[in-house]
């Protein structure tokens, strides 16, 4: 019998996605023939208590409040980013210094400045790393893309069309949360979802020749804090539309929105082609 | 017993437009209490044998070839216009400047220059007229404006999305037909159907302050006639997308394409609004 | 030039039906290479204020308001019943023996006995008749049964469901109008609506071998006249729901009902079968 | 800190259901805030080499191949049946006798002789049991179970109706698997899928106060294994449909079928009630 590698995971967050990130850590091995063994080492999180509750819930050996110290750890093979945008950047860059691989949650970074250092880093550490465009690899997208390499929508794309909707932030009384903030999140619907349906895009299609583009933030000012009187600025975008032209000549149409009432979380996605039809992709 | 005054009505055009007009003019009375009766005096084309056909088909008292004898009939009332888009603005400011009521189809003519002129024509002799706008009348579109102007969508419209489809050219194979032609069409899908949902966004929703457009042609020359070998240029748009800004502050979001295999006809608007949700139209 | 044989309707009944009957003999001409040309010769009701009216409005030459009289006329060729469904037995009978050519709306009659009284009748007098199941005629249902015809769903077809529904009397208040009369209705929705989807379910698919069904009558009673307090008893079914499997070895699922809310006037029709997939027709 | 009791679980089964329920075990405690802790301690099979491939890949401690091991063990308090439905009733009625906590899959038996005997045992042994009809607690169902006690859908439900749809069977040279054997499935769509649907007809809206229904087996005959030329007789039913009434007034209309050609697991529910409208819930 061999004896198979085993991965030690250290994960940076332990909220909304580093529970989801706790959850694929755990079950693909369970669905899926790994070449390696999975550990789950280290979760880690500002909050002592609430981290080390995490870790019982999610699974993980150890509870960490300090980054550096997973990073420091030898026995940690993955660093996996799960923390808000404007601590990707340092983060990464400590990670991949450490010759650690990574996997950073999208958006990658609050700019194209902190992004290019983030890729410099890994480039220059050689190191395995990610951005988690986890969509890439739902079924539909798998079989839409095989679709499209083997020739089966046909020679010519016509239309790509791409909408992510959530309605989260309607409510005008939501508060002034991180992923409203520009200094920490760095953009709103665009880095949050935005980048998913490009990403989409590039990778079923092929690179934009030419892009414009429009944002917008309909709720200016939000309570600071839920049912208090004080408000913030929003300095975020809410929406983000946006037309392009594919270098192989299609035409795109891209839209992302936090203001679509009774949409949780739908992704739409279209292509008419000839001779094939289009196919269509609905999640709500 | 009150007598109704009669209407008489000259139709120029006798193919696709002019048979659905014709229908229109012959059906309303039957299902509307009209104040006046409708006389449908002549219809007019330049093929003798095909007019005089399309009369007794369709029901007109009389067929003309030449458009200026309905415009010199002193008894015809309305000039309804369903002729090739080359012809619109000479027929509709004789028609003007011999004081008939004007109908005239969309496009409105091939440029802005045209329809400047055609504007200043029927303003100065100060006669009824009409661009065959017809979707703001279809029962759904009646009923969006009226929620719309009740506030029943909410004080604030986030997004309009508009897409009209079609698919009769996308063999490659289909003729260089006349609305494939600029110096005849003026456009391609832009004036043919992009046209009604721009209208319908502005009556919907309002004016822009701002748009970014873009065109493309898929096919870019194709046989002259049916199953010829000699091919010409298509020099129009074969499919328009658009994003925009209203002055409302609302998102726009607009396409139209003679390339959607599978879509004869099919008309989507889709209203993003808080509180309440959307309305959503579908035609095939 | 050919002079073509004219064909002169006396229609009996100028409500619902009667307006849609009135449309159809004025369009078809206008739309179809008829064989013959149609005069609207008589409509015929019991109110002749409404029946004069009527007749101007539909395009009618004469009003009468004795059905005999238009039985009596040697001009009129064909006699087209629109009346309530207790009158149809006596008017086709009638017809019949009169030469005439009968165009009968569903249900054909009250019950079996009268059916077959009106099927002896039209035999004797070998006269052309028709019961007005259109839907047989509409483009999908063509279709569905070209394909069925061709082999084109396959070998076997497994399923046959049907579902006809309208919401017109959910409210309990709704008065008691002749239609939920079994005197003078017969039956409920059973006639009126599920007529039509057992007369598509043979004409697709064949024959029944045998069925089970059941109806209801969800509310039993209702005002004599709009929001008056006296109330009376409804005596037909609201909904009828039905299983079967016909000579062919398909299943049948079958169902009409008055009580679904939000549909005015639904249609759902749905087979499966191997190795092509199914197909579908809704009708809102 | 209080320590929590741990449910020691013995698995019986390890193929299609026995991963799921794997997975079941090894997630609750992951999402939910359960008052004991999990111990996945025994999944048991027949063949020696498959079980403990699946105690490894699924996460148990020991793998079995006599499943009365599992219940001797003492310290097992759940048994969880998996296998095939010939198995159910001998192993559940050992299981009460060990005075194990049972949850069997469905359906419980292959008929009701078997079901009673087992009922009777639980009830003789006081042990703590459940039939696995998970999509009681599907979100969707949960809200519509809330929704119909709160009376949100209205005073009265008048329609009901449910369709669970698969195609797995379709192909005619599928084999004759032992869900398609009577003596080991007991039945065929009808325990293993609508059974299903009737549990949530009757959770939602009700007892049945009487029905009527069909089966049907579309290919009677199978090959024995795979590609291969001997066939043997199909003895479980391919579809069944079935209509009734609830005691509360309520018309039903359910269906199951293994022969819907494109749904590879598809439920339908629809109830018509008044004032509310519907709700439809679509699974692919």
């Amino acid at each position: 019998m061999v004896t198979r590698r085993i991965l030690a995971v250290g994960l940076i967050g332990y909220n909304f996605m580093g529970k989801a990130h706790s959850n694929a850590w755990r079950q693909a091995p369970r669905f899926f023939n790994l070449p390696v063994n999975v550990r789950l080492k280290t979760i880690c999180g500002r909050n002592r208590a609430a981290v080390k509750k995490a870790a019982a819930k999610l699974g993980w050996e150890n509870a960490q409040t300090d980054w550096r110290r997973v990073i420091d750890d030898s026995e940690i093979d993955v660093v996996d980013i799960c923390t808000p945008n404007d601590t990707h950047c340092e983060i990464a860059i400590a990670a991949a210094q450490a010759g650690k691989a990574i996997l950073c949650e999208k958006p990658l970074a609050r700019n194209v400045d902190e992004a290019e250092r983030m890729l410099h880093a890994v480039k220059k550490a050689r190191v395995v790393n990610m951005v988690c465009h986890n969509y890439r690899r739902i079924p539909a997208i798998v079989l839409a893309k095989r679709l499209i390499e083997r020739g089966d929508l046909g020679e010519c794309i016509f239309h790509f069309r791409a909408r992510y909707a959530q309605d989260w932030i309607v409510d005008p009384n939501f508060p002034l949360v991180w992923r409203l903030r520009s200094n920490i999140a760095g953009s709103g619907a665009l880095g949050d979802i935005f980048s998913h349906i490009v990403d989409l895009a590039r990778y079923l299609v092929g690179e934009f020749r030419e892009i414009c583009g429009a944002t917008d933030t309909f709720v200016k000012q939000r309570p600071l804090k839920k049912n208090r009187r004080v408000k913030g600025k929003v300095t975020v975008d809410d929406a983000v539309t946006m037309i392009g032209r594919f270098k192989n000549g299609a035409l795109a149409s891209l839209e992302a929105t936090r203001f679509a009432p009774g949409r949780k979380n739908s992704i739409t996605l279209e292509s008419t082609a000839a001779p094939a039809r289009y196919f269509l992709i609905l999640k709500k």
